[in-house]
């Protein structure tokens, strides 16, 4: 919670003009996360994984500062041009993409294209012909196993490294840029060495394609720097000064071109929700009974990461010093799985009571855009970016 | 899949009006299911859940054919009144409400609200003061254990039986009319017995209440009624029976008035959602490597409800007569959580390919309004009420 955030709060509630959840989100922290990041990985290119959190004037800070973009749509692809970045500074990520959307990518200008299989290769190279496109850039995904990760992720993004050899190569022979490996370590990744298994993948990518006569450029680092919810989080500099390491141990003094794709470790700490308690109730006349507490923002209303009760966060309220009991904490919608923290409980203070407004920090990324369009007749989570 | 939904999708196609995933409700659907209920159940008043899909149209159709409405929030409050419902045909069903949104609820005529807690009923009480109204009813949510169900509850709604008593004691010396209590026996409920249980603790709660001076009038049953997806299920016909059986039980010869609150049984069989297959792929070279199966919808799309892979529909496609063979099924977005089935992989043909359309059956509930904003840049999913 910045000294900005507070204020912008307060006067908006003081002046009656808020009335249900909402999300603040302080650029001042991004533009530090920013120079973090640029500061711990200085021969590294940023591009913002702009599903983190797409506002307009986040992106147009970050195209000012000279961070790149990770698309995952056209719609993105287009958010991403308004806010001032060039289409060379563009990548379309998604390795699930419809031939029309490639298409509707080259006449914006990107160049810079996710596969992780030979007929997504195919559906790139037809929709270079048809557009007349040159120097259209792929780089193959790999699975990587995610471990340590607090998401680690499924098999849904990449290719074994054998195969994403062959992809690269049908890549090159359809007449596109071979350009590059790129991994993700998993979500929310506490572990800096993470990197350095799949940096081994990549560089034996690199000696098999070079054996073939194709020279590929670049690895892409992916995301997974984490943002601190309750628990502490490595600095960026580790994770830094891990991966340069790994890179070295891998590559020897030939290093590649790298990029990576923060998304929550850029704007997660940059924003905080702001809720109301709705009610707070008892389930039976047990003296031990568990506390619930309900608020007005929950899974469907943008806070649906606390799915199997993942990412636990920091949750502020007035009384913070007061004795804390076990609380279940749940959303306002009529469905029953819309409950936060019951597993495990979340300890809050014994005075907390209707009315109440909290704030739930570390809520920047993964937020708004994931909250549902009408459920329950609930308005999705207003942004305000300061 | 009905004829109607058929022609209608396949104009849509032809004339280039659908790009990405649309919804399909077929109202002659909604209006044999609103049939079945009022026959199998004809002493008990119907209350549509307007949670489960809050199309216009189907309210309006709904309101013609005399159903009540049960509401989430004052906009679905709204919605109900749009579409020809009077304030006495709407209960305000969510037990956890704003005070603020009582008194809206109150000034539009509504006069029937869920509460699970003396606090809750505090609420209503100072409303009710706030705005004069006259004869407000609240009726008690008791815990219900769910067993059986398909999507077994939490413990978020309701309280346990003998706190009810208190809470119905508790609005009558409010001043508020203790108007009967509400169950509700889990989502998608295949045991035509399990509101048993329930009504014999509604009937307990009724002879406490009266031994207090306090006559209940209404037992709510709740919703719980399923749809078809790929296992077959009991007709309405059966839930009825078994349901008037248990309140001749539990209720004798003084039988309370009944309401029921269908959402899913209304109109989930009535929807049908046509997608895209956007990659067909496998992750490595191994022969019986299991092939993934992308579509253009998926959990944050639309179908929120394949979480934990809880209900596997139908799916449709154009080679249903050809060999088929496991497949992992997920959405369009980078998010890795967006896997539909993947612990238990979807038969689908061998012949499926890209650019095909699917048709994924049994989608007319807990959809639409469901699907996020705006995740990955894509728009929530578009409705069609024919």
């Amino acid at each position: 919670m910045t000294e900005r955030i507070r204020d912008f709060l307060r006067d908006r509630r003081v002046n009656g003009l808020e009335d249900g959840p909402v999300l603040v989100v302080d650029l001042e922290v991004v533009r530090e996360n920013y120079a973090k990041f640029a500061r711990a990985l200085p021969d590294t290119r940023v591009f913002y994984a702009v599903k983190a959190n797409p506002e307009p004037k986040l992106l147009a800070l970050l195209a000012r500062l000279g961070s790149c973009f990770d698309t995952a749509s056209v719609t993105e692809i287009q958010l991403a041009l308004s806010a001032g970045a060039t289409a060379d500074r563009i990548s379309f990520g998604n390795t699930i993409k419809k031939e029309r959307d490639i298409v509707r990518a080259l006449e914006l200008g990107v160049r810079l294209f996710a596969v992780d299989c030979e007929v997504e290769v195919d559906k790139i190279a037809r929709a270079k012909a048809a557009t007349g496109a040159e120097d259209v850039r792929v780089f193959c995904r790999i699975l990587c196993d995610g471990a340590g990760a607090e998401w680690p992720l499924s098999r849904k993004f990449g290719c074994e490294p054998d195969l994403a050899v062959d992809v690269l190569d049908h890549a090159h022979r359809a007449g596109l840029h071979s350009y590059g490996v790129s991994f993700h370590v998993g979500s929310q990744q506490p572990n800096t060495e993470a990197w350095d298994g799949a940096l081994g993948s990549a560089s034996r990518i690199f000696r098999e394609l070079a054996d073939r006569g194709i020279q590929l450029s670049m690895v892409n680092l992916g995301g997974g720097f984490p943002t601190k919810y309750l628990k502490d989080v490595p600095a960026v500099e580790a994770y830094g000064d891990s991966i340069f390491r790994a890179l070295s141990r891998h590559f020897g003094n030939r290093l590649p071109e790298t990029i990576i794709e923060p998304g929550r470790g850029m704007v997660g700490n940059a924003g905080v929700i702001e809720s109301e308690v709705v009610l707070v109730s008892h389930k039976s006349k047990a003296e031990d009974d568990v506390r619930w507490v309900f608020l007005d923002i929950g899974k469907f209303g943008g806070l649906a990461e606390t799915m199997d009760e993942a990412i636990r966060y920091d949750i502020r309220t007035e009384h913070d010093e007061d004795r804390r009991v076990p609380c279940v904490l749940a959303g306002p919608t009529c469905d029953s799985a819309d409950v936060m923290y019951e597993k495990t409980p979340y300890w809050l203070p014994v005075s907390l009571e209707i009315g109440d407004l909290v704030q739930i920090e570390g809520t920047g990324a993964y937020t708004a855009t994931y909250s549902s369009v009408a459920f329950n007749g609930l308005p999705p989570l207003r942004t305000h970016v300061i």
